[in-house]
């Protein structure tokens, strides 16, 4: 045992019980604290955010990291406890340049802003967001200066904060090339799309029983709920304080059926990545899941690749045809399969179809690549991106509120994490391709035994946490990089099927 | 402006944000935390305390409350501010004897022993509960000796916690005079007890509606929704992160209508007095409400002064048998005000009658003084309990669910909090009868407007947080301390009518 390492251990303990409370905090804000309080519980937020920075961007913590990175150290060193130190150092890297008090400010401003824009939303007005984004953009990217190194681009400091190995430069190639397959495809499929009727979709769905069932489908695909919890908010996200505690939230639309049921697979899949993760590392700084990119693969590959497969629906369509009798009764299971594969362009990106999600992923690349790299000013968002939106989708926003407005991400100041969920798709399909030859996948889908397959993710990637990065874990797997063809190859053999083409 | 004040500031922010985060753990953890989630939460929540206890108990901020105790800085302090720092001082008294690593434990301890106690209720078996009431017990023990001054008594010491006035010496007098008093009383009533008909509050009452109308009857009474929040727990309680985030529970009894009403009451009488406290003062550790028996009597005063009495439900009881027309369409106004007042014996304190309440604390203070003062053990309590029960009430337990480990309290930690209920509920009676000849108390329930009430409270009360003890408070208000005649004569007087004595 090392007793710089035990040193270590102290200072982590300290930095994992202020970080659990921030995230019970934001939990509680999005999902239940009274509307009036945010102004006082923020100062508390600040002040642990502040404890949290100094507890982790210290003299003593810097040196014990470079001590502890040195040949005689590591080598009394697990696996597990150096890859915790790789994480931490990179962690220290990326705040030691930011002065605390700014970001004290910056985490009390972030507190405010998600009601300052669910407000905003609320209202569909751009302008009651637009002083507070301009805010967080300011911060962005003074902070992104701090942290440039010579030569390297502001936009591509926050792309590594999600995904360490996609810089624009990467990204463009593999946007280009998703571009360029699936645009053709997208409009040969548009043409048709009169061809699925999923009206059955849009009557009206009683909330409590859909929140019944999302609760049902969420344990069906592996949900544990006694170490976890399903709440409402206004847009579904999965937070978690530790791996025997971790949260997800739905937005339920009583016009909607599906909406609620594919963001619940989909969130389970973050959530399910996260009770998987070791309980040697899950209150340490690899505690958490990899890369956004490698969180995005496992909920993108139970919302898509698993739920969205006939097979999954097999032994499952009776239970939500039970569910809705009335709504339900003319509707077949390859019609039901059918709707919920059906592609048209829509507005809001959480609602998106497979083929068109990565369009709306472009979009926020291009608008962010702009915020920063031309300094196109706040003002001006809305415009370019119902411009776009008309570009890529040919519909235009009628509102903020399902234009500019309708992700919660840039108000928590998460500014280059939508590039993941595209690379997540990437990912989820080549995984499935993968694991299709390891094991039966269809076949324990049509028993409705998830097991085998979960266990197969967790084998591979979940217990990991955040020990390996995006690469070590599919070539550790699967022996190859992300390779965007599965992917491709996927889309292109299903949506050919399904529309005839 | 005083110097050494700012830097007090500094300290109090600390604080108050360490606070906040503690109260919201336990929050979530009474709440909505999944089942799993205790162990490794209470790692953080005990590293919290930790960092509350340093942020406190410092060299820095002892030498800091000495010196703004000297005449020369007072001179230059405000009302609020010197408040805050008496009680600073008092606070810091109870606590710098503590060990913070015994105080650390003793928080990791007190987050998991709410868990094992819920469990050992849902069993109805106090062993399981026992070797964690008692590594509570021993570190209350040691905690009051540490704390104990020459001569002091270690039960005075945990009593003085939640009320400052009053040891064994004024308890012992304040209730024996209350049993010579209601003990005949009861033994009256009790003999009378069938002339009252409450069968009607024992039907089958929906889950869902009774939750409606909890929510409709706390902001009847005044309770606000934009800076609280209601929600369901095994045991009712109220707590809060500050005036603008007030939080309570309720309990809802599918065949017991009653139960959830009057909880709810009593928990928006004390989330009121919260949520009235000074802006100036919410954030500070004079922002709470002052002792335990003010805040009981604030809830007391809502629950059976207010919510008691028949001009209440003039305007109410329609609403309430329109929520359950069948259920309630034989029961008349003048029946419901009977039942809701009949006093039977009970083995459930929280669900007992103004008049036999008090028997339920004395034997709790009892059992505590046996505990402290005699060193009774741990595992002989359930039998005590019963016996006194028996004793008392004329009815005993038929397992230990509804026997010793009804109440939260113990596994909180909270050792000598139940003398308070008493104090409140005599306090709740002398204000009343003050009240009433400031305003037409009655008249404004009858037209459904409590703001007058609560006004008065506030002005009264509430705005001055703990910036003022019970003493003050009463004395400023009334001319008069605590006296417990009025208690006697409002409970003797209702009694007397209601059963024809």
């Amino acid at each position: 045992m090392s007793k710089n390492y035990d040193k270590l251990c102290e200072y982590i303990e300290k930095i994992i019980s202020f970080r659990e409370a921030i995230t019970l905090f934001e939990w509680d804000n999005e999902t239940l604290a009274p509307e009036a309080a945010a102004e006082n519980t923020s100062k508390a937020v600040g002040v642990i955010s502040g404890e949290y920075f100094k507890a982790f961007i210290n003299d003593e913590v810097k040196e014990l990291l470079v001590t502890l990175s040195s040949e005689e150290e590591q080598k009394n060193l697990d696996f597990n406890q150096k890859s915790i130190i790789k994480n931490m150092k990179k962690s220290y890297e990326q705040m030691e340049s930011i002065p605390p008090e700014e970001y004290r400010a910056y985490s009390e401003l972030i507190v405010k802003s998600t009601g300052i824009w669910a407000r905003a939303k609320g209202n569909k007005s751009f302008e009651e967001f637009a002083p507070t984004l301009e805010e967080i953009i300011s911060y962005q990217k003074k902070f992104a200066n701090y942290r440039k190194k010579e030569g390297q681009k502001a936009y591509d400091i926050l792309l590594s904060d999600f995904e360490e190995d996609f810089s624009m430069e990467k990204l463009d190639i593999f946007f280009d090339k998703i571009k360029a397959s699936l645009v053709p495809l997208l409009k040969q499929v548009t043409e048709k799309k009169d061809m699925i009727d999923k009206s059955y979709n849009y009557q009206t769905f009683d909330k409590e029983k859909q929140l019944d069932f999302a609760k049902f489908i969420a344990a069906y695909v592996g949900f544990d709920f006694t170490k976890g919890v399903l709440a409402e908010s206004a847009h579904p996200f999965t937070t978690n304080l530790h791996n025997k505690d971790v949260r997800i939230t739905t937005h339920i639309y009583p016009d909607n059926l599906e909406s609620s049921i594919f963001s619940v697979i989909h969130e389970s899949g973050h959530a399910i990545y996260e009770m998987n993760v070791d309980d040697a590392i899950t209150l340490t700084p690899a505690g958490g899941g990899s890369s956004m990119g490698v969180h995005e693969s496992q909920s993108r590959f139970f919302e898509n690749m698993l739920g969205r497969s006939e097979s999954f629906w097999i032994p499952v369509y009776p239970k939500l045809a039970a569910y809705f009798p009335e709504q339900l009764k003319d509707v077949s299971l390859s019609q039901f399969i059918a709707g919920i594969n059906k592609a048209a362009p829509g507005l809001i990106r959480t609602e998106a179809d497979e083929l068109s999600y990565s369009l709306h992923v472009i979009i926020r690349y291009e608008i962010e690549k702009m915020i920063f790299e031309e300094n196109v000013p706040v003002k001006d968002l809305p415009a370019i991106w119902n411009r776009k939106y008309k570009e890529y989708l040919g519909i235009e926003p009628g509102n903020d509120a399902e234009g500019i407005l309708q992700d919660i991400h840039w108000a928590c100041g998460n500014v280059g994490y939508f590039p993941s969920y595209a690379l997540g798709s990437a990912i989820a399909a080549q995984i499935y391709s993968y694991m299709e030859q390891a094991i039966p996948v269809e076949e324990h889908l049509k028993q409705g035994n998830l097991t085998p397959i979960v266990d197969f993710l967790k084998e591979h990637i979940h217990k990991y946490g955040a020990t390996k990065n995006t690469s070590e874990l599919l070539n550790e797997m699967m022996k190859e990089d992300l390779n965007a063809d599965y992917y491709i190859t996927y889309l292109t053999d299903k949506y050919t099927k399904l529309y005839n083409l």
